[in-house]
């Protein structure tokens, strides 16, 4: 194991208990029914935890959006064909994407991360460049990369977050794109959850039945093929993972171990958490299911993961756009905490004993 | 019936379907595979379609918080003291309540209105005197008000909801505060929709088993002495309403016929739109619901009204708190229509045929 992530690893400790115990005590005293905003009390006291702040504020958001390519796709398991990872990129930097209306929406930066983009890039200064190489191979034939890949991947996402966390960071969302990464996801959560591939396989862009049967059949092959240890996350990652995939497990560690809370997005997000969480268990408490997403799978993978999502609003776009969306009621959720009148400030009454 | 009030139901038209149709033929060529956004596209449509613009925006946004005293409190329904109305009247003003927190979140100002709270308020500058009474009648001995005095409470809320618009508003929510008013939402949604009052009530900010059993029996009491006619709306907010709920039903009215789109909140306010929905059918359409209430009967009634809610995060606050949270989703809808590129202008390729 790299030395970047062995250390990262190390530094992931259990949630701040005196920060949420006095952000806990602080929510049962703001005017409101006790308990009557619901999850946004549990929310906000979770972030004191992360940040061991009793009054959290958000004032550095960011949505990272991390890009590869798949070589499963020459099996056919997508509709769009795989030069649209690379365009979208480019659409990324431009501002016309899903993202980057959300993000600005929200009031948080994107942070775009190439992994591994067949074709590649010349300089750009809004593109991070941490291509692992020009996509992955075809997991049907063989892994989809090497162990160095997959380390390399990761900790190339560490690298990335610890940068953004110097540039100032208070919460961070987490997004993918990558034609093909439903495949390679589904084929992550089979190998490590021992759960039939049927079960965690969608229709991604919007497949066929019979289309789906077919992309079914490729992550079976794939499993077959490779036989990924479901013990060793970064032998799975390796077998069938995505680069943009193990980014997002390298970001979702780094921002843990230095008490930055995360707000996964749909599918891909998840299967990266997956792999995270199996590298580092408690990094499970850092984490926010932003929502549940319509590519079916999704919702297996998160019970799997003991994440109640936020929101179900049938999305399946990616990019971080459920994150987002995610954040907002996480940032209203710490604003209550931060900014509602006590009932001794606002002199009103408490409920009758 | 009152006059301003006939002529807005008049004024309330069906929504624009060209609109809608070019909502949707826009939301199609943008980057992202059909479908992807899920709700946020057909909310997006939606709006277009109450708007009548192809391509809304939000640049004023209000939560209207209409507040008034009930005298079933007399009956011990509650947990907490009657005077918390007016109490949080006052923390409305200054700024420190929960929809405060969430309007200042989403940009949205706050529209206070005295729907007839007991004690009354001196003239203050940012709130809105409808007053109707101070405080309705107890419902277990008699009618709730008169029935001049429902059609006063609505016609206030379309006064409010017009000055408003005059002033600048694209988007509305609503939201309540009276101690006493889940128990006389629930006589309301009993009277109109004929189910059995404990399919309808529940805790309000809190009641134990005990508690939830009496005010069960209370509605039935109000229900039996009162016998509300189902099939006249302002017959039932005369017998057992409230005068804030009847405000928001007259808000509702008020903007759809200017079509102003509505996130209601929770259970109050959906059962000021059961209110107003009677009156006015087509009204529906102009309607969102922004969050399942961790009321019970909540479920119900929205099943009842048609509507799905956007969020459920169990809260149960009231005030508009849910609507902010909702409202925060539907601009997030209109942007992305708004604002993210096309295949054609991102130079994206569209999925295979």
């Amino acid at each position: 194991m790299n030395n970047s992530l062995s250390q990262a690893l190390k530094q992931i400790k259990p949630l701040d208990k005196k920060a949420m115990e006095a952000a806990r005590a602080r929510q049962d005293e703001l005017t409101k029914p006790r308990g009557s905003l619901g999850r946004l009390e549990e929310l906000s006291i979770k972030i004191a935890g992360i940040r061991g702040e009793i009054i959290p504020h958000f004032e550095h958001k960011a949505i990272v959006t991390m890009a590869a390519d798949h070589g499963v796709v020459s099996e056919g398991v997508t509709l769009y064909p795989q030069e649209v990872t690379r365009q979208m990129v480019f659409n990324f930097l431009s501002g016309g994407a899903g993202i980057n209306v959300l993000a600005r929406f929200i009031g948080a930066r994107v942070i775009v991360v190439d992994m591994g983009v067949i074709g590649g890039f010349e300089p750009y200064p809004d593109l991070i460049c941490k291509m692992v190489d020009f996509g992955t191979k075809n997991m049907t034939k063989g892994p989809a990369m090497t162990r160095q890949q997959a380390l390399d991947a990761i900790e190339g996402g560490i690298e990335v977050i610890e940068a953004e966390i110097a540039k100032g960071l208070d919460i961070i969302g987490t997004g993918d794109m990558g034609i093909g990464n439903t495949t390679a996801s589904s084929a992550i959560c089979a190998a490590i959850m021992g759960e039939p591939v049927e079960k965690l396989t969608g229709r991604g862009e919007g497949l066929n039945d019979e289309q789906l049967e077919h992309k079914i059949k490729v992550v079976q092959e794939a499993l077959e093929f490779n036989k990924p240890d479901p013990g060793d996350p970064i032998d799975v990652l390796s077998k069938v993972g995505g680069f943009e995939i193990g980014g997002l497990a390298g970001v979702m560690i780094g921002a843990a171990a230095q008490h930055i809370p995360v707000v996964i997005d749909g599918f891909i997000s998840s299967a990266a958490a997956l792999i995270a969480v199996q590298l580092a268990p408690g990094l499970k408490d850092y984490l926010i299911a932003a929502h549940l997403s319509a590519e079916s799978g999704h919702r297996v993978l998160l019970e799997y993961l003991g994440l109640t999502p936020l929101l179900n609003l049938e999305m399946r776009l990616g990019e971080g756009t459920g994150a987002a969306l995610g954040m907002a009621i996480v940032e209203a959720a710490v604003r209550t905490l931060a900014e509602m009148a006590t009932f001794g400030e606002a002199r009103v009454s408490k409920e009758k004993h």
